[in-house]
């Protein structure tokens, strides 16, 4: 199979750029001496985890438990589950760890915990618990200095379950832009999540792992000193948003959406095209940043940039491309029906999402299917 | 199986909702006179459709040709692809048609026209083609007065294509949310595309069918004179964004998220669910219109709106649940963990389109699973 035998639209994955990706950020964690846990529900897809691990990554980290289950019966054992922990699902945490999946789920509060340490005892398991730490007031987690923290922490080690680390996400570091803003908020992130490992520690209580990471924390972070172990998940596609947040070119973009032109409106400049926002999926992540792109960036078949072309407006499976700016009154001229483009994604994790499968494009142009799934 | 023994996040359908919705339009248009050609794409799911034919729907529409080729296998034979046709994906409904399903396919252009006509030819196919009809801007057609429309009437017919009859769907309704607003749009969508019809047939050209519609205007169009059929999907389950175009209240929308709550941040007074925008999808339709409802309104289990909550940000897998204006500090004492909800979505066809299955909840609480399909 071949990139011109694909039907649209198609998420295709650029295998090199990918790999590229994923070198540089083994590379990096590897220099400030963490292992390393990739995210993977950003692609939900065997053959890139695969690549993940072939470079080094120790684990995975998953956002659901079909992830943790889908991932454990193709090979991984070492997963954390880094959603803070549902009671009614301890069944499912219970099944996985019982068919021998290295599990660790997180809680919060102290109801959470509690919740683990009743389940836990009543059908005999040590469930493995990381505490959730909140570095930057973004979503769930214990602030460092909470007393909460050793509350929670307390909670589990007395009532029997392995007390196995802290873990933070600094989801703010997306609300930046400048380098310098990211070296700060990587840092704070950094000492937020070490901090609350040390307290744990002098209360007595077990704290191996410190497990920290966003995509653009662990690529600006100056040091990693207390870390164990960082995790991200969109570096290894990239995208607009984290272009603006500034921590890849636009050439290092792995992610597109194959699409075919199918009309045009001369008079206000527009192709449409067959991928509207269910293959680009609705997310509009670059709307409040510096450069607005619309639902992406527009790009010949071979993935040469269609300069200021994007798609400005999507229906469900049609996307308007048209130039900022000026309207181009002979884009039918320039993009007759039939043109095939790639549109760049704002956001790598929701539009693999929209895809039943990846087109994995090699650099000699063969085409290799890589599905995904999806669902809870 | 029952509401209280699902796993979240999960899509439910309100099936006693779903059958008022299903009545309301078919009534409506057995009263204006015209046949009922639902559009599938919002649900993707053979029980709703199988439902929408049970009331008295004539057809069905659809959006992309994987959806023909499913709703073919259970059944249906009369569909309509209204997405303009790619000339690459010609075999594809050629395959259909041999399979003895009665698929008609759109065009707008004059290439487009003279490939379905190359293709038909060349493969002894007689297509049925309807020609798409602009009738408010806001996307693809021809405008009803633009020559244009003439030549691919005649390029269709000369070259031996049945043309079939023209299409239109005033998109541009959703921006609308006064009565008299729609009533306008639906006349301007019912005026323009029976004058694109109107000028075909002076012209010696074959137009039998004249379809048109979308949710807003099919409620809304006070008389449908010179119109065959009518097409509208998103009325099927509601949404807030159809709630804000003034066309259903929120005890109509029968589409809902259920979710766990897993967390708060007291003194923000956030709830945090385990449903978020992968379960809701990114769509923010409501952003722009008189009322933001966020992700969503927040309803009790049971459905009962919980009066002034609103999934205010979204993470892939975390809902932030929070009261509009004060926060409110007793969140976790409203709301504890384990607390399940369901969320009322924006855009019925996005949320939908995350899930693998909806849940169909019948009045007595017991579920029964409906498959949905995605992709290409």
């Amino acid at each position: 199979m071949n990139l011109e035998s694909l039907n649209t639209p198609a998420a295709l994955i650029d295998v090199a750029r990918m790999n590229r990706n994923i070198d540089r950020m083994q590379r990096r964690m590897n220099a400030l001496g963490v292992t390393f846990r990739p995210h993977v529900k950003t692609t939900k897809c065997e053959q890139v985890v695969k690549a993940q691990v072939a470079a080094g990554a120790r684990g995975i980290t998953v956002s659901t438990l079909k992830e943790a289950e889908q991932f454990f019966a193709s090979g991984t054992r070492d997963i954390v589950y880094a959603v803070g922990m549902a009671p009614a699902k301890l069944p499912q945490a219970l099944a996985l760890r019982r068919q021998g999946c290295d599990l660790k789920i997180v809680a919060d509060s102290i109801a959470c915990a509690e919740a683990i340490v009743a389940f836990g005892n009543e059908h005999q398991e040590r469930f493995e618990v990381w505490i959730e730490i909140d570095v930057d007031g973004h979503r769930s987690g214990i602030a460092p200095d909470d007393n909460v923290l050793l509350d929670v922490g307390r909670t589990l080690a007395d009532g029997g379950m392995h007390l196995g680390g802290v873990l933070a996400h600094a989801g703010s570091s997306y609300d930046y832009d400048t380098h310098d803003a990211l070296v700060r908020v990587a840092e704070q992130e950094r000492s937020g999540c070490v901090r609350a490992a040390e307290r744990l520690r002098s209360a007595g209580l077990p704290c191996e792992t410190v497990s920290i990471g966003s995509t653009p924390t662990a690529l600006t972070a100056e040091h990693l000193e207390g870390v164990t172990e960082v995790r991200a998940g969109v570096y290894v596609m990239f995208d607009l948003v984290m272009h603006n947040v500034g921590v890849n070119d636009i050439s290092e973009i792995a992610l597109s959406v194959l699409t075919t032109v199918i009309g045009h409106q001369r008079e206000k400049g527009w192709a449409i095209v067959d991928a509207g926002w269910m293959a680009m999926s609705r997310d509009r992540g670059t709307q409040n940043q510096k450069h607005d792109f619309g639902y992406g960036i527009v790009c010949r078949e071979s993935g040469e940039v269609l300069d200021g072309y994007v798609m400005s407006a999507a229906n469900q499976e049609h996307g308007i491309i048209s130039r900022s700016g000026a309207p181009d009154h002979e884009i039918e001229q320039r993009l007759p029906i039939g043109t095939r483009l790639r549109i760049l994604p704002n956001h790598a994790c929701a539009t693999g999402a929209q895809h039943p499968a990846y087109q994995a494009v090699d650099a000699d142009g063969t085409v290799q299917t890589w599905p995904r799934f999806y669902g809870w």
